[in-house]
């Protein structure tokens, strides 16, 4: 006899054999219809699989459940591999072909061996293949085998792949059976659950081809990887490819070129950035905005070279640990210098340069500091993943009673940068260190007191948070902020990082009221982390559309025809004046070629004149994002946009009166 | 019958043999007594020299005129080697001693090679002998010797490093003798002149020993390098010693670690300066001052990578023709990257990513760019000569018929940033290319084009300047400003260069009016030069008495007692509110003992608070190099303090009053 436990609370019984697929039954045939796959005691599992004689909770998942989505993909990657399997042949052999959670543009993907090269233009007819199998309804079939049995069924099908990946699980001896799951001529090794058959992925299309190495491995073979979504129906796939395109053209890379923000030359090296003036204002912007909150809160900035002595980064712990994370090291004799990947060990040097008392901690040394990563060059994604970076780094170092009030500090400070550009939509996730006490260094006493110490901060400031057990770094607590941009994507920005480690390695200490040594505890925090990457998310964020306070050239001042160029002139003189950066459009151009020109640049005001402005001292105002919203005075328009830019708000008031 | 003509214009005539010495002697006894050497038809000489048949123009050298300073220290200098040949034996061999003219704390040096190391403790021996010397009053002979001749006497005299030059002179055919030099047991290879007698040198004073290769090669062995001073008399040498001492005490190293501005690490790497807090204020006062400057002058910021590929250094032309001046490249397969030595290949790469018109000329590219140069180990000096530094760069991209104004600019800029430091004591030096053509790159007719345009421009602002023939660089004219501290030593900061090499390297296009492809010209300019060696300067030119606009610490709040931090606070809370840099000494320590450990820091002004002051509202000043000035209201003082700082003032305005 077999016991369910619904969610609701209520219990049925059934005879044995029963099935989640007879449960949805007996509660009505609607749901039975709906049904895709079970949770089961905690685990999700086939609407199939057998209940065991005695009680189990059973939830019958539907398209409703979040729980459902992975399962669709999951499924979708196996309708996909059966199709290319179809069209391209027995010689197909597919390899891994995961659901992907976290990522904003592709629901899942497959790995394969093809005996054909193939490109973005033959997506087309594997997506019809895929609706071919969808339509034939084909009921997936879970078999569990003797792992032997699994490996020889493989080997005769030919997929090297699997064999391999079997081998694998072969080490693990408690091991005895392998799951894989048949729908007609397709058979894979997998662990399930998926949907009951082929016919319930209802809108699937394939966005692009790629190459990924086998295990991730350059060494190892290049394979075709193809991405694709499915949804449960097809408005939903729309709306997401919708979203697609738009940040498609939201691209950071595309927009960086379009309004010559950044770029990224082969001549000086893949991964280097290069800030063009415009980039380079909004990076300026950023920076002073901070440096001025860093100076009210008691930083000391400080500049540091960006090469040090391999010793520096072995007594660090940085070198040879990390050394495939970094340039390959500049050799001088028997001596080297490494492009620093961080600029703990520098500002550490400084600390250690004068000699402290407790009365002079925190001691807080800032700086914008670049940094260089060696990232391989499949992974890098303009400013977003790059080679050499700028951090709005700093480095506290104070005593151990002192961490409570640093950390909040530190959050304090993270919250109102994101706030500032209007990021408000964040998790924080709070990573302690786990049971395996081993990886960590420190006094144990030290890890509790430091993890109370940001729990309660966290508490007391109210955040959203998430534990995280076993996810700190070896050397202290962190704490992540998880930002979600206008897409839905998340992002991990500011990070606040406790630690015990370098301070140890570099023998730093104090002297406390005591009149003796002490060892002071290091706190690394970045807000914005890395500045280019910081950008790149806010071109994509914004579109490139950047508050005014941010937005390289602000206004544009527009004559209508060549004899109110002096006019125009002095709009221009007047708008600079007030130490907004303004450009002036001289060129023959008709005045709709110059508003689209200008326009595009997505400058946030367009300043027409003509001779009814100059005879009033006016401009005809078009507001980015609003339009024209006719004529005002010259003064009043500089006063408001000088409000504005110093509240540096995030719209335009003109947006907020249009409501 | 020998015919002279004296610098007056009046003429004498002599019997033949005949020797400026004679003609001194017939002028009168008293010339005959002052004379020390003489310059005949423009070329210097010994008083002994025999004037050949003819006509002569003749002028007699004193101890008054100019060229003087430089003999006395060339005889010195061989009176320096014949005492320490005499000390330390015949196996003293002595390679090179000349005089050194523009440096500031030494007139002369030797480099020996000696049977025993020596260090600052044998000086006074050494000198105690040079004195025997000069008591000696031991005649100076010159001898022309064959070639071979002088050869075989320094072989005998076992001087190898003699041979060794003699050697290197037998490579021009022309020369058939070489002159020696002979004053009793000592004997030196040496074009002269000397003085007549050792008995002229009346006051040496030897300053330091150091090692030096030989031929400054590292390969070569290391020699021992004596540095002295000679003065015609002893008033002199002690007013230069007193300067020497004055120097020594204002030191940039020195001074950097007592006012903590910067730090050297060897854990970091030798010269590779860490701006410590107090530095980077200093710094940063002055990037933002000339970055003010830079954005009304229409310069554009740019932010670039401190790395470069291989192959940006080959079309530049940096490689591998500099290697030896840079570090190493980081190898990375075949391909490697340098640590740019110069901003100029990167702002390029920014100038070539957009197309431009000649509408849009001149682009002005600035950067406050850090490069990294490798410099031999014995020539590290602080911030002054490093590794690594941060040019106040900039880059303009022009047509030709623009390089006037903009070299206009260029100067204009140079000379304000210079005055705003008060170091109006300068000379220009404007570098031409020489005769031989062969050596520059670029169309001759440009040349003479660019040199016209820089004369003419030196000319209408008035500029004292001195044209130098030859000292081009290859690529194009330049003018360097030669900037003299208060000690009255040269600097070369400030330089303005044009450059036809890098636009034809690059293949830089504009558009033109005429819609063709034309090249443009490129101007390199830097007004402080690298920020480091600037400061560097600075430090020792003001003795780190920095004006209050550039002090890292302003105002120092000293409560007479504990009873009155509250106050202290107060006041402290109201400078740093009108943006002061203030700090308040709380330590439980005599007024006395404060004021003195705040003036040891060079702070400008001191708060001292007490009761008095508490009820009144004041403070009582102590202004830095002018003393108490009294009590003043808080307002008030806030007042003219914050005058000082925005007006960039270089003195205090009680000075003014006290004066």
């Amino acid at each position: 006899m077999v016991v369910i436990e619904l969610p609701d609370g209520s219990k049925m019984e059934l005879d044995a054999p029963a099935s989640p697929a007879a449960v949805a039954e007996k509660i009505s045939p609607r749901l039975a219809k709906a049904a895709l796959a079970a949770q089961v005691d905690d685990a999700l599992c086939d609407l199939a699989v057998e209940l065991t004689d005695g009680a189990h909770r059973v939830k019958i998942i539907t398209d409703r459940d979040a729980e459902a989505m992975d399962i669709l993909r999951h499924t979708a990657a196996h309708v996909m591999a059966q199709a290319v399997r179809r069209l391209y042949g027995d010689q197909v052999q597919y390899s891994i072909g995961p659901a992907l959670t976290d990522d904003f543009q592709y629901g899942f993907y497959y790995d394969f061996d093809l005996p054909v090269a193939i490109g973005a233009d033959d997506l087309e007819k594997i997506e019809q293949e895929m609706r071919r199998i969808i339509s034939e309804k084909i009921p997936t079939v879970r078999k569990d085998l003797p792992i032997a049995d699994a490996r020889r069924l493989f080997e005769e099908l030919g997929q090297g792949y699997k064999v391999e990946m079997i081998d694998d699980l072969v080490r693990d001896e408690r091991l005895q059976t392998v799951s894989v799951y048949e729908h007609a001529d397709f058979v894979d090794l997998c662990r399930g659950p998926h949907l009951p058959d082929t016919g319930r992925v209802k809108a699937v299309k394939l966005i692009t081809v790629a190459g990924a190495y086998w295990r991730g491995d350059e060494k190892n073979k290049m394979l075709t990887r193809i991405y694709g979504v499915a949804y449960f129906d097809k408005k939903q796939l729309q709306a997401h490819l919708g979203k697609i395109e738009e940040a498609r053209k939201r691209d950071h890379r595309l927009l960086g070129k379009q309004l010559e923000l950044f770029l990224i030359s082969d001549q000086v090296g893949p991964g280097l950035v290069l800030w063009m003036p415009r980039g380079t204002i909004i990076r300026m912007e950023l920076q002073n905005w901070l440096q001025g909150e860093l100076t009210r809160r008691g930083y000391q900035t400080v500049i540091t070279p960006h090469i040090g002595r391999l010793d520096l980064y072995r007594t660090s712990g940085h070198y040879p640990y990390y050394k495939d994370s970094q340039f390959p090291p500049i050799k001088i004799g028997d001596d080297g210098y490494l492009l620093k990947p961080m600029n703990c060990p520098h500002h550490i040097q400084i600390y250690k340069a004068t000699q402290h008392s407790y009365r002079d901690l925190p001691v807080r040394l800032a700086e914008f500091g670049t940094v260089y990563r060696w990232e391989l060059s499949g992974e890098l994604n303009g400013m977003i993943r790059s080679r050499g970076y700028t951090c709005d780094d700093a480095h506290i170092f104070c005593t151990g009673d002192q961490v409570e009030a640093e950390i909040e500090s530190c959050l304090d400070l993270v919250k109102l940068a994101l706030s500032a550009l209007g990021l408000d939509d964040y998790r924080v996730r709070f990573s302690l260190r786990g049971t395996d006490s081993d990886k960590y260094v420190g006094d144990p006493a030290n890890w509790d007191q430091a993890e109370a110490n940001i729990r309660h901060v966290l508490v007391k400031l109210g955040m959203n948070f998430t534990e995280e057990l076993g996810e700190a770094a070896f050397y202290g607590p962190k704490i992540d902020f998880i930002v979600k941009d206008c897409f839905g994507r998340e992002w991990q920005l500011g990070t606040v990082q406790v630690d015990y480690n370098l301070p140890q390695r570099f023998d730093l200490e104090y002297i406390g009221s005591d009149n003796t040594a002490h060892r002071p505890v290091m706190i690394h925090r970045a807000p914005f982390g890395a500045l280019g990457r910081f950008i790149g998310i806010l071109i994509e964020h914004f579109g490139g559309a950047f508050p005014l306070w941010l937005a390289p050239v602000q206004v544009a001042v527009l004559p209508v025809s060549d004899k109110f160029n002096d006019y125009g002139t002095q709009v221009l003189e007047a708008v600079r004046e007030a130490g907004l950066r303004a450009e002036l459009d001289a060129a023959p151009d008709k005045i709709g070629a110059k508003i689209r020109r200008w326009a595009l640049q997505k400058v946030p005001y367009l300043f027409v004149v003509g001779g009814r402005e100059a005879e009033a001292g006016s401009v005809a105002v078009r507001c980015r994002g609003v339009g024209d919203v006719g004529a005002v005075p010259l003064a009043e328009i500089i006063g408001k946009l000088t409000g504005e830019r110093d509240s540096r708000a995030l719209e335009s008031p003109f947006a907020a009166e249009s409501c």
